[in-house]
This record gives C-alpha cells, sequence and structure tokens, in this order.
C-alpha cells in the first residue's frame, strides 16, 4: 500500500453511475517523514472516514475495487486506513 | 482515479472489433491547478460524454474494462467523471 | 491505451508453448507528434497487421490477454490499433 | 518480485476490517548490495516472519492477495520470501 | 513483454510454501543493444531454463501467474522467452 496524505475533495456530477454515492478524495504519495515526494495527485474512494490532512494507506489497481466490495466498481484506488504511527529505523 | 485533461481525438480504421464505436480520446495527466506534469499522453475510452479542454478522472487497467461495462474489451483505460471542482488544501 | 510506433521485430526460439505463433514486435511510446519519449522499448503482440514504422495503440496488463482471446496466454502489451490520424489541441 | 529491505512497521486503527489483525510493515526498494534506490517506502503484508532490516522479496497487485490466501484482501503487496544470498554478475 | 537481461540467482529459505522449488532469476530491463537502462534489478521465475547472460521476454503481474500455470502462485513475474534476435530500425 502506498503511503499518502489526504489534500482535498474533488466533485463531478457528469459521472458513471456506479460511482455514485461515493466519497472521491484528492491524496498525494508522502514520504515517511510525511512530505509530499515526486508524483502527482490523483483521486482515491475513501471507505474508513479520512479527512483532509490525515496520512492514510491506500490500494491501487484490482485491490481497489476489492476493497470498496464490488469487482465492478470503476474505482482503482482506495483509502482502507489511517494511519496512527510509522516507525521507521532512520538508518537505512 | 488519475486527474486528467482531454487534449484531442484519435482515429483508427484498423483495429481490434471489440473497439469499434468506441469514442477514444487523447488525455493527459495534471496537476489539481489543471497543469500538464511529467508523463505523456495516452488514449482512454469515454463513457461519460467528455469533450476537449474539460479535466476528467482516469481509471487504469482492468478497472477500465469494468468501467466499460464487459471484461473482454481490449480497452485499459477509461474516462468515468467530469471533473466540476477540485478543492485542494494547498499548504501541504 | 498507449501511443506507440513500431520498430521491430524480435525472434525466440526457446519459449513458452503458448506463444507459439504469435507475432511479436517491438514498440515504443511516443507523444502526439511520433517523437520517442522516455522510457524503454518494449514487445507487444499485434492482432491488427502492424507494420514497423506505424503508429499503434497498445493495452497493456490483463487487458493485452483479453485481446488476444484466451486468459491465459503469457502476453502483457498487444497492439489493438493502427493509428490513422491524432487530433490534438497543442494550446495545453 | 522487488527485491526490498524491511524499514519499519506501521499502526492504523480505523481501517477496513479485512486488514484486522495482518502485520503492515515498511519496505523500501534496494538495488542488489541492498542500497537504497529512488522510489519510495511503502507498505507490504508480511507472510512469512521478516523483520525490520532484512531484505525480502516482495509482490505486487493481484498476486499480493493470492500470496495472502483470499482474493477479497485490501492489500496489494506481500512479503513473501526473506532473502538469504543474491548472487550477480556484476559485469553487466 | 519486457526487453531483460538475466544477471544472477537469488535464493531465500524462509518463503512462502508456494515459492517451493521454483527458479528464481535476478533480472534487469535492457535497451535493445542489450544495455542497462534506468530501473532496478527484480526477480522474475523461469520457465523456459534462461542462464545467466542471456537477454529474455519478461512479463508482470498476473500474467506471470499465467505464464506458470496456476493463478495462485505468488509471482509476479516470469521469464518467458529466450531472445535470439532484436531486429529494431535504428532510425527511430
Amino acid at each position: 500500500m502506498m503511503i499518502c496524505k489526504v489534500i482535498g475533495n474533488v466533485w463531478a456530477t457528469k459521472k458513471d453511475d456506479a460511482l455514485e454515492g461515493k466519497k472521491l478524495m484528492v491524496v498525494i504519495q508522502t514520504d515517511t517523514y510525511g512530505e509530499k515526494v515526486q508524483g502527482e495527485c490523483f483521486v482515491a474512494a475513501d471507505i474508513v472516514g479520512a479527512g483532509v490532512g490525515e496520512r492514510v494507506l491506500i490500494v491501487n489497481g484490482s485491490t481497489a475495487r476489492k476493497a470498496l466490495g464490488g469487482d465492478d466498481i470503476p474505482i482503482d484506488a482506495a483509502i482502507v486506513g489511517i494511519i496512527d504511527t510509522l516507525e521507521v529505523d532512520r538508518t537505512h
């Protein structure tokens, strides 16, 4: 799973019906200090009640559909956990 | 999902029969300001009536096939929403 | 789908039996002008009769297997269309 | 599989129920000398009893779910082996 | 498929049972001249009898599992062919 930070929300009126009611958030990958790294923002569906500013775990691809509970949902990124603590060996 | 901008159309006469009738658009990933970022243009099938210049949400891989409603369709990117608003915390 | 150019052929005598008879071509991703971009050549199976020098649409991953008509074929990239025209808004 | 090094642990109280009881570790890709390379840390589920500092083999995507023994588990990276020896031809 | 070169072997005593007996080789992506390119070494299972120094075709992701003949095998890269000849138009 990617370590990301939630930085915003996105609204889309014209969309695939299967996206109706999904909470879509803008996220960005971070390092273990919470700093932005190379790579662009993307949009993930939230299933754990994450808010802007929180650090989260993201799954991508077909795994996101599994997390959302339906193999036919047209979503390829999902927030599956809110990070409490990252304990990292900084000597690496 | 990736945040992209629609920048054009593509035509292909010789193609897999399963692509017949699909609306294929050229898209490029953007940041949350709508600016082009590193990475190349690619082609996505549109299912929401997007037009050139609009900002859209794109799903990739097997999820694109799900969005298109058929697991055997030879398409690996699909436009699943037209972005109305991106509300992003610019302090990150 | 990626926008690529066909630049060659590859031969492999010792290979998975399921690759027997497949036409494998060397391709490289290009921009919308047909110029080579960052990234390496790779090999894709052709199902539309593409030739060296042509611009093509490529699908990757599990979608390539779908394009080849069999979920067990050990191929993860396929040429699914030959590009006639790319009409791109150059102001982006 | 990616060659990675385990560098830490991650805790998340609010998470998808299916993640309950999974051992989640922070890993980073390395070269064959064990040195950190370009690319960010990510989180993988451990199924072989790996510890911080060990070099491991990681599978990604749908393969991680297979490694975890259930196609519906919302995890897209798994540690499937602890590397004893890497024997590499350094002349390449 | 990626064009890679086999550069070594890897041994792991503690590993997922399903990896038992698989021949795991260290590979690196190359250009069409056989030169190393940007990107790191990774590990692929060999099903065609490849040796160190040979140029090979690699499939990734779920396609590697298909190549290995079992959808539940925790391997996400497989060597599916040994390259005899690459015939590339160098004018691109």
